[in-house]
Order: C-alpha cells, then sequence, then structure tokens
C-alpha cells in the first residue's frame, strides 16, 4: 500500500467552514484539497491503491484527523470546492479514538499525526519523510514487486506550508524514518505526492 | 523560456462564470486553475521563467487565449477560487487579435491554440506534445546550458480531459513537435506539468 500523511498545521477541525475562503479562515484547507486530487486522480481514473491522512491541528477541536481510502471513494470529483465540500461534511460529525466513516472512503478520527505514524510503524510499513535535504528518491532501493504486485508498504510523511517542525522531525528521526528528497527546490506537498506517484509508476513498468 | 500552452476544448469564454461551478458551467475551467498552479508555484516562491497559455474553446465566444507571464504575476494565490476571479476578470474584457493585460502579468487574446504555437516556432521555440505514447523524457538531449542560464526555449503541448483532437495532432506532427512521455499511466494535464518543472529542474542542477 501507498500511503500519504500530511500534517496540516492551521486547517478547521469543526465544519464550521467558508467554502469560499479555504485559504484564509480554514486555515490552508486549499492545499488539504489538492493533496486530495494529487494522491487520487488520475485521467479518467482513481489510483484505489492509495490512502491519504490529513491531520489538521486549527481551531477549535485540535486534533482532527481525516482518512482517505482510494479503493473506496466514490462521487469525488478532482476541484478543491468538491473536495472541500466532502471535508466539511466529514468535519461535522464528533470525530473519537476509532475512525469513523463519514462518506464512502472518507473517516475521521480524534487522532495525532504522531500516533498513525506509530500505527503505521508497528504494521511494518516503511516510513519516509520528504524533505528538500533528504537523499535523492534515486539512491533508495524501493522494493516493488512487479510480477505479483506484492509491493512493499510505504507511508510517506508531508509537511504543510509551515512543516511539520523540529520536535516531530526528531521523532521520525528516531522512528527511523528516511529522509527522501525528490527536487532540488522547495515545493508544495500536493506537488510532492505528483512527484512521488510518477517515481513509483515508473518504477512498476 | 519554459512555456506551457493547454487546449482548453469546453472552458468559458467571457467573464459570465459561476465560480462555485468550474467544472460544470465553466468548462472544466477547475483544471485551468489547477495548470495556472502547477506552472508558478514553488513553497514561499513563483517560477519567475515560466509563462502558461490557456486556449478555450468553450462558449460562446471562442476562441480566447489567455496568457500568464511569472515575472509579471502579482497577488496570486495558489487556490483554485482565486486563480478563477482573476481568469474571469479576464474573460470580461473583450480580446483583440493583440495581447491585452488584465491584471499583473494575465493578458488576452483572440488567438487560436495553433496560432500561438506557430508564433512559438517562428521563434525558434522547440515544440514537445506531451503524450502517454511519446518517447520517454530521459530520451531527449534538453540543452540546458547550467552555466550562463542560457536555456534552450521549449513549448509544452498539452491536452484537457477530452485531448487536443486528431487535426490538431497532425498539425504538431507537421510542424515537426516531438512526443515526449512523463509517465506510464495517463494522467491530469496538471500533473504533467509538475513533472516536466521537476525533470528540468533536476537537469539544471
Amino acid at each position: 500500500m501507498k500511503e500519504f500523511i500530511l500534517k496540516a498545521n492551521k486547517s478547521a477541525t469543526s465544519g464550521d467552514i467558508n467554502i469560499k475562503d479555504l485559504p484564509g479562515s480554514a486555515g490552508r484547507l486549499d492545499l488539504v484539497c489538492r493533496c486530495v486530487n494529487s494522491s487520487f486522480f488520475l485521467s479518467h481514473d482513481l489510483r484505489r491503491d492509495t490512502v491519504f491522512y490529513s491531520v489538521h491541528y486549527g481551531e477549535p477541536n485540535a486534533p482532527v484527523a481525516l482518512k482517505f481510502i482510494g479503493d473506496e471513494l466514490k462521487r469525488l470529483s478532482p476541484d478543491e470546492r468538491s473536495i472541500a465540500l466532502f471535508i466539511k461534511k466529514a468535519l461535522e460529525k464528533d470525530s473519537s479514538k476509532l475512525w469513523k466513516e463519514s462518506t464512502s472512503g472518507i473517516y475521521t478520527a480524534k487522532k495525532e499525526f504522531r500516533d498513525i505514524i506509530v500505527e503505521k510503524k508497528n504494521e511494518n510499513y516503511r516510513i519516509f519523510y520528504l524533505h528538500l535535504n533528504g537523499k535523492p528518491l534515486e539512491e533508495y532501493n524501493l522494493k516493488l514487486d512487479k510480477d505479483n504486485g506484492n509491493d512493499e508498504d510505504v507511508l510517506f510523511v508531508l509537511g504543510d506550508h509551515i512543516g511539520i517542525g523540529e520536535e516531530d522531525e526528531k521523532f521520525l528521526d528516531e522512528l527511523g524514518a528516511e529522509r527522501i528528497s525528490l527536487s532540488p527546490v522547495e515545493l508544495h506537498a500536493d506537488h510532492c505526492i505528483i512527484l512521488m506517484h510518477n517515481a513509483l509508476d515508473k518504477l512498476k513498468k
């Protein structure tokens, strides 16, 4: 499984969102929406083998985690506004420790960013942290089984415009996360997801 | 200079746009907005060396061409809604044969998709057509001058969800456009722009 997790430092944690102001009052929810687009949309198709998490630390109920499962998504369009409407609906529900489904393939829970990463580590996922100063992607030996589709499970950790912060970087280092670089210039998280997918697509063919 | 041109078969050609319905009544204007995002946005910076054209063939005044010049853009945010508001403003003006500025760095003209490509060919741009069955990018010898920034001028031609159509493909073949492939799977135009930028970024470093 290919999974991505974004720490959304300022993104809203209740459904009281102004859809006309995703960047401002909703705390860069536009970026979250574009990450959903990048995670799943192919031309006339969806990436069914992908999961995307966004963990929101904005007002008023931080943290709230969202999970999008490619294989279960329905009626999702690629534009920010329609993705934001699904997120608004998910954030309107009370979240608890366990994942609860809002609409097809979209879940919420009261989970911390680190909790999800630890869960994945315990499930033997290989953890990568996307960072400008990481090792170039090409230097990693990603085990993709071309014959039977039995790929290595991987989680890619992404920061928003603020970044994940020093403490979470230290946490990732201690967990053994591998720092990976996709570009010589600093990019938005949604653009990194496109590049990561492309690198994996090319390895598989 | 790095330039991209998108044929937007259904996108609106007047400012009478419902910002709440970019994919539907505005004719996939959401895709045009995301292409603008992909063309220009870096983390905390803009790509000043890039130009993006979108040629609209939707109702009611087709064609209308839009030009975005990275070096002149001001106050542009990365979210679809705010880009769409700039496009709406540009489409509200009457367009003529010559480019007219609407807001900083955003121009409109009554030009055909092919006219712009021919202009670029006449300016000695190298023309690439991004296509699933093209030659892999890595097999092209792109001349990027690492020492003095005097890069080759390149134009990348992109289709929307409908594609550019057989006649325009024939036109590009006759013009000597080179077919280039970025991915083994079929991708949205905005995702292709990200991949193309990344390939060029890596070549330059």
